[in-house]
């Protein structure tokens, strides 16, 4: 264990890490792990919707996808994912390429409008609870618009609901939290069903108050037994707040990255309100993409079965980056992770004070990460310890380079540290 | 002529006008001619596209076009827009499926953030210039941001341009203009060189004033000698105003309505803003379509091509409609008409007072038309007498009983507005 050692110690060490770290760093590496990607034999599994039969061009009601109309999307897509979140099909609405478009369209129109007819606009105040660590690009979104994003702590079971409930509670400026609550982004854990019965009951001094509840990893499962997330629509209309929860998914990562389609659920009320403001926007969203998706899975139980596949792929590279981290760092003490039971990635908590330096010894030697800090609001992590790995782009050999360049940066930086 | 009857005789018209229209309308026609589609022929000449050989899937420059990433868009596809409109691929940036989003993005960001870094966003007075009669979802989007929209007549050579420069010169917070320069949505007029170079010159007491150029119709002709639009990115360059403009373009109506492709050109510097923002709301557009519509036409000269076959297809319905109107109408001094030269539109100007009447009347007896009043600003047509005839979509047949009724709807209202 690092720590336990002494100063001379740990200087004499460093001269070993560093001679180590140069040593692969002459290797000339060139690998991007910045982003939670699907790699190439993920995508292959979904080639053939490329040039699926797509018959006539009609939706089941007779409608030509090739032309105008239908903002809210066909019936038969709507269905599968109405199936996915446990809604029903008037509690959702499809969107175009990606569900963080809708988040974003969300916010302008709670920023500009308000969230329903009766709302006003969210005010210059504004500030939502961010679960952290969490999501780079919602807290980017949130910043465009000036909000101020409050840090909640986030433990296996979801963020601290204490507090979540005391900012609710006190401040009417606290108007919504934003979160990925299954296999959430980047440690992987799903919110305990205590947690959405209390998110979704919480009394709340904002009357507009809204739960961002993106579910990008609803069926992104990489266990036997996967994690189940109660249902927030339901729970929130059980508990008299049928208004209060966005629910977010899309194919983006089960189909093609920017290729797929997404979707909102919400109640109807809601669904109601964004039928309305979409139609301004647009005429309408891809229908043929639409169409594509739905006669290459036929029905939800079509994409059960497709992720079975991509978990046969991405599985291996988790357990190889969670192999190699506690051959290399678990014994010297450097950091804790989770092997998350589903999702897009790794969290990795090092000593305090080294993420950034790992961050960027790592680029220096070819391995660009995730920036430190992006995943917590305005980038800033408090102690500069979190670095998110995302493990499903690379090849296997590359990833296995990539991890043993990460491994020899945290303990150089570690060392470092500690001297410090 | 209509005009030329006395009291008497137009009452004793009206009764068999009443008893004509009462026949069209017991044969309980369904016609829907709200909105400028393309017909299935038309859609056909694209079917192709959707199960196109995408070879690897990846863009020249080798990137693959399945998974997140190039949120300017593919090379390939940015250059065919380019060419389109005449600018440089650093002046380009692709949207979505619908250029509309696009418009609808830019007043967002101008409203929310300002139109560059140095801007302050629009205020609370802002006004825009909307030539008329224009186009309805343009006037949707103003409305829903509370911009003032102040009616700017128009004729064959563009807006009343004495006006424009008067109130961009007056006013700063006359912020904009809202326009489609080309083949005009509804009137088919192209604005003059003329009106190009002074809408590109002229004067704005706005520091953010800003031209929204919808070239939705630059290769939708409808004859032989195509009508030229000079190119404004360039002109307002030359002026010395080289931010003042964006221009929109999409394939929605060459390829697939709704599952086409859009742009949006600027200079380089509205570009690179631009860019920024989106990169806010999403990581990418859907780069396949992009892909699928590359492999499809390979440059802008195929779709030049493409678009004869279009016009092949259109033509003859725009023939139709015009000569029923002037067979069944000017005899009689019922209203004006343009046989445009390109787009999607009849612009058809009744007697004052007469255009709901008429809407009601197709309506009731089963036509569906455009809403009177919708080509202006806030649903009001100061005269009520515009209609925007959308001739494209029906079959012929159903198009010649469809404008029959028309007809005898315009003969039936004139009647009683003379009478009234």
């Amino acid at each position: 264990m690092y720590i336990d050692l002494s100063k001379e110690e740990l200087g004499a060490l460093k001269t070993v890490l560093e001679k180590e770290y140069e040593t692969f760093k002459s290797k000339g590496l060139k690998l991007d792990m910045s982003r939670g990607k699907p790699c190439n034999e993920q995508l292959a599994l979904s080639d053939s919707m490329l040039n699926m039969d797509l018959g006539d061009y009609k939706s089941e009601s007779g409608f030509d996808c090739r032309n105008y109309g239908l903002p809210d999307g066909i019936d038969e897509a709507k269905r599968i994912f109405a199936d996915m979140l446990d809604v029903g099909t008037d509690e959702l609405i499809l969107g175009g390429n990606a569900s963080l478009s809708l988040i974003y369209d969300i916010v302008t129109w709670a920023k500009c409008f308000g969230v329903s007819e009766k709302d006003e606009p969210w005010n210059a105040q504004t500030k939502v609870l961010c679960p952290v660590p969490g999501y780079d690009r919602h807290f980017t979104i949130l910043e465009k618009f000036g909000i101020e994003m409050l840090c909640i702590p986030l433990s296996r079971s979801g963020p601290d609901m204490n507090l979540v409930e005391k900012l609710t509670a006190e401040d009417e400026n606290v108007k919504g939290i934003i979160c990925v609550p299954m296999y959430s982004n980047p440690d992987g854990f799903t919110y305990s069903d205590e947690t959405v019965r209390r998110l979704s009951a919480m009394k709340t001094a904002a009357e507009d108050f809204r739960i961002f509840w993106d579910n990008a990893y609803c069926v992104h499962h990489l266990c036997d037994t996967p994690d189940t997330l109660l249902n927030i629509t339901s729970e929130c209309k059980k508990a008299g707040n049928p208004d209060r929860a966005y629910v977010f998914a899309s194919t983006s990562k089960i189909t093609f990255a920017g290729g797929g389609i997404c979707a909102l659920a919400s109640s109807a009320a809601n669904i109601n309100y964004i039928r309305k403001q979409i139609s301004v926007q647009t005429i309408c969203f891809d229908k043929l993409n639409q169409l594509r998706h739905v006669k290459f899975f036929g029905n939800f139980a079509g994409i059960t079965e497709h992720m079975k596949k991509h978990r046969k792929i991405i599985e291996p590279k988790f357990n190889l980056v969670c192999g190699i981290l506690e051959r290399e760092l678990a014994p010297h003490g450097l950091g804790d992770w989770n092997k998350p039971r589903g999702g897009y990635f790794i969290s990795f908590n090092g000593l305090n004070n080294t993420a950034k330096r790992v961050v960027a010894l790592c680029r220096e030697a070819g391995v660009v990460l995730t920036g430190a800090g992006a995943t917590f609001p305005y980038g800033k992590d408090p102690d500069d310890k979190n670095i998110r790995i995302a493990p499903t782009f690379p090849p296997e050999n590359e990833l296995k380079s990539a991890m043993e360049i990460f491994c020899a940066s945290v303990r150089l930086a570690s060392a470092e540290a500690l001297l410090a």
